[in-house]
């Protein structure tokens, strides 16, 4: 009997802005039990661990007690996999002005190890560990959120770099003169483009250009979202499709540069904004292929995730775990 | 004893556009013995191996015959790590229309095992056995020469990626408006800007921009150097010192890109333009600085290779045979 038998389980949590979710999940990547609490309200970081530590007992209890848990992975905003922190997360109370020791906590808590990593990173695991990347070696996970993620493959080992913190590609410059401010305070960045709220702008941007007509002159320009996007698009509305073929022609170009880092065997894409479908990967594999560098012309793969939406940011975390 | 005792040296070969530089290396980077013979002049690949091999024996039999070697490393232009093959490299007549086994061509003859990659890899793979990146685990080398080459270390490996083909830095794209034309066909790659090449462009478009007094006019414009507009800068020439700051200027914003990918510890400049020392290095950093995301800021070094130039070559490719 190996260990895994043993103890057959892993905890995920997905720890988002608003919502932290947590899963019990056997190695085959099926979900045992879930619960979750609400990410904010908590003054400090103790108050969320004893909240969630108590949420947890309920399912640990249910799946056998914590003899049957091996480990915990956590996927959440800013976090290092190196010092096991979460590290001024803005968009988290109890974690935007300092560092905190967050995998240690929950290890202290539960008595098994704990390892923590951006969620990007976590469902780039997860995609390795359960999804369309099973098998691959070096490739590129892309979520396009709110923002624009990224985990990146190489060797079969996730690249954290020096510090942890590798794997930001939502901030390479795509736009060197009159780039769009981004949140991080410089301009061009491949995130105020070709993010749900780049989308979103671009359509604000091309509705203000011109007076085509557009279904999305019925809406307010500022309440648009890139759902309301696609929507118009798969309805025929001109402008709309235009804004796709806009972020598709990005993410291609973006991704001829990545081509040269890594050489990934696959790009994989998750998030919100893959919904859009052909409508987003046709103009992003078309863009591609018209940027790169001919000596890597056909030989990535564009993926949709494999795993279910719901899931899959529980399932990313507890991949996490397992390699403890 | 172990076998690095019983056979002690491994051969390395620096395979050039004109010459190709062999030396037999033992595991502190001393060279024991060099040869060299021209690269071009061969009718077919075999013809040049046989030359190859006639020059090595000699040296062989000074250090005490085959059996005190362990393995050659080939560093060459187009060549494919996985393959052990020169693919249709522009600049060397046997191998500009076709593949080439090489590896396997020098295994079979010598009888060791024989491993290949391109000159920016084993650069970077000298630099990790006897450079200044010694013990680090991740780190970008980049060759400054009549292209811009690079070599990626992420976790201690050499960044191959799913073809034997990543880390080709040089192909960024930096303009993406009217960009400089490059010899891949593309606009705008960073080593249209930033290679001797790049350099000497740049003093032509400076000289015809306006009619700024330079010692540079006294040359031949088709003919000036980056040497040439190095030694001008040296002497207090403003226009060559901003060639230089024009230049570093766009490497520090190629590496705040790069930054974001794999978090590198270091920078490692290698080739002619390093030459240009803190002319070129200074603005390097300060551009790094003011373009990178900001959680990078002062994290990575910006360190040229330690290397001696004109063994670097041989140490680098000798150093690719020692994993084998």
């Amino acid at each position: 009997m190996n260990s895994q038998t043993l103890k057959p389980y892993v905890i995920g949590l997905d720890l988002g802005g608003t919502n932290s979710v947590f899963g019990i999940v056997d190695s085959r990547g099926d979900i045992k039990a879930t619960t979750a609490i609400k990410t904010q309200g908590f003054a400090t970081v103790g108050d969320y661990v004893n909240a969630a530590v108590e949420a947890l007992q309920i399912i640990i209890d249910q799946v056998g007690g914590m003899e049957k848990i091996k480990s915990m992975g956590i996927g959440a905003p800013n976090a290092n996999y190196y010092k096991g922190t979460v590290e001024y997360a803005p968009n988290i109370s109890w974690a935007h002005d300092c560092i905190v020791p967050l995998a240690g906590m929950f290890s202290e808590r539960l008595g098994v190890p704990v390892a923590i990593t951006n969620d990007a990173n976590a469902a780039a695991i997860g995609e390795m560990t359960y999804g369309v990347a099973r098998g691959m070696k070096n490739f590129i996970m892309l979520t396009l959120g709110t923002g624009v993620g990224s985990g990146i493959v190489v060797n079969g080992q996730l690249v954290y770099g020096s510090d942890g913190f590798a794997g930001e590609l939502g901030h390479v410059i795509m736009r060197r003169e009159n780039g769009r401010l981004c949140g991080c305070g410089r301009h061009g960045c491949l995130e105020t483009y070709c993010s749900a709220t780049g989308v979103a702008r671009t359509a604000r941007e091309f509705l203000a250009q011109s007076s085509e007509p557009s279904l999305l002159r019925s809406l307010d320009p500022e309440a648009i979202t890139s759902l309301d996007v696609s929507l118009a698009a798969a309805k025929g509305d001109k402008l709309s499709q235009r804004v796709y073929r806009f972020t598709g022609n990005m993410l291609g170009e973006a991704c001829a540069d990545f081509m040269v880092f890594s050489s990934p065997e696959a790009f994989i894409f998750f998030g919100g904004l893959t919904k859009a479908g052909d409508l987003l990967m046709d103009p992003i594999k078309e863009s591609f292929n018209r940027h790169v560098f001919s000596i890597y012309k056909d030989k990535a793969q564009f993926l949709v995730s494999g795993l279910d939406g719901s899931s899959a940011a529980v399932l990313g975390a507890s991949a996490v775990g397992w390699d403890l």
